[in-house]
């Protein structure tokens, strides 16, 4: 089934247009944060983006398990996943092997029953960071984003509410 | 008339590409800066752009009240708005309601007599900032943008002086 | 010959795609690296970029005099300049007028007789950086971005490893 990856900065509209792309598919569709409401800003985004969805979505929170929870689970309505940088961001903090996993997700993600809508963010279009820690999650960030893109069937980059086809 | 928006990085060309949109269309064209020169770099900056732009422009500093002013004066040449970020960052500074002032801009924007060519920075595509406040405001930027430019009539991102249209 | 210039920004598959495009024209390839191998991290993305492009290279390191280097050893196969962004950081840090630098290998390049493919980063869709070094590093980046662009026969804009044809 189809594999869409959205990319785009803060606010660029990049989950808007996930949802959108995602809604379009038949069967209810299925909701995947990877986000854990873990402070209060945190909390904020995450109610936001679940009052504009509406409320028929089934909602899984998977910070860290995507690969298996999205082969459990398969068949039915499009997958949303939102987003893969948090998704990195967690496997780093939890000092898991993430290059591994990122291309597990890309061996998993042509073989899937279900359209699959994976969001994702561009950090690499600053000045270098100063700290090394920030300087490897953008690199990370940006190898993951190669990886998913090779393998998806359409990739968008959203600026300011609106996608360019990348392919 | 037309609503063009001009997005882009620092130093981009999306200023010079502005003041092309808006010399094309008929009329004595109007700069309207929202920068202040409060220091000097910013200073700088203003007499560069001056520079560049030339004489033949009605120019007028309008930090805060972009609205009230784009109607005022409303008929004739073209407007060029530059910058709708700095804006922003007035109107945040000043405490405002900057969410109500957006959408008033955006509210009045289809309804002018003189086409408007606005200018506005993309903010988000870095790494996350270590502070609230620079987050708050890059998420404001693309809440911003993304509403103005669901109202403009077309709009275009600016890389190394290259524009490419997203709508 | 051909001037191309591919920009995107880090980790972005800049440097991959530039390599394709350099493979594409006849004769050995030349590698032009503007990095100095001064730490272990630049060490490191060095052998990396090494391990991927293979042997058949010929490899030079010019940190600094780019325009000398491309032309006393002109014919032949593609140049490669990887990148422009950090030869730019390293004239400024030389304290050399960057500037006028810029602008001699704007004048230079398309009187070459080899294909150029140059790499750059765009370093300005983030939020504004805290330190004025970095400020100005960031308005050179995209002057410089600017010049080399409007030289360039074509232009391209990677994100996540897709080009985008800017010119």
């Amino acid at each position: 089934m189809a594999v869409i990856l959205i990319t785009g900065g803060a606010r660029s509209g990049k989950s808007t247009r996930a949802e959108a792309r995602a809604r379009s598919f038949a069967g209810q569709p299925v909701y995947i944060a990877t986000a854990e409401a873990l402070d209060g800003e945190m909390q904020e985004r995450i109610a936001r983006h679940r009052a504009r969805r509406g409320t028929d979505w089934i909602e899984r929170e998977v910070p860290l398990d995507l690969v298996p929870a999205l082969l459990s689970t398969d068949g039915g309505g499009a997958r949303l996943v939102d987003c893969l940088t948090l998704w990195l961001s967690n496997l780093m903090h939890a000092a898991r092997d993430w290059e591994r996993e990122v291309r597990e997700l890309a061996d998993a993600l042509p073989r899937l029953d279900s359209p699959v809508v994976l969001v994702t963010n561009e950090v690499g279009l600053g000045i270098v960071p100063d700290n090394a820690l920030a300087r490897s999650f953008r690199d990370a960030a940006g190898i993951m984003n190669q990886i998913i893109a090779g393998v998806a069937d359409e990739v968008e980059f959203v600026v300011a509410g609106l996608p360019m086809k990348l392919k």
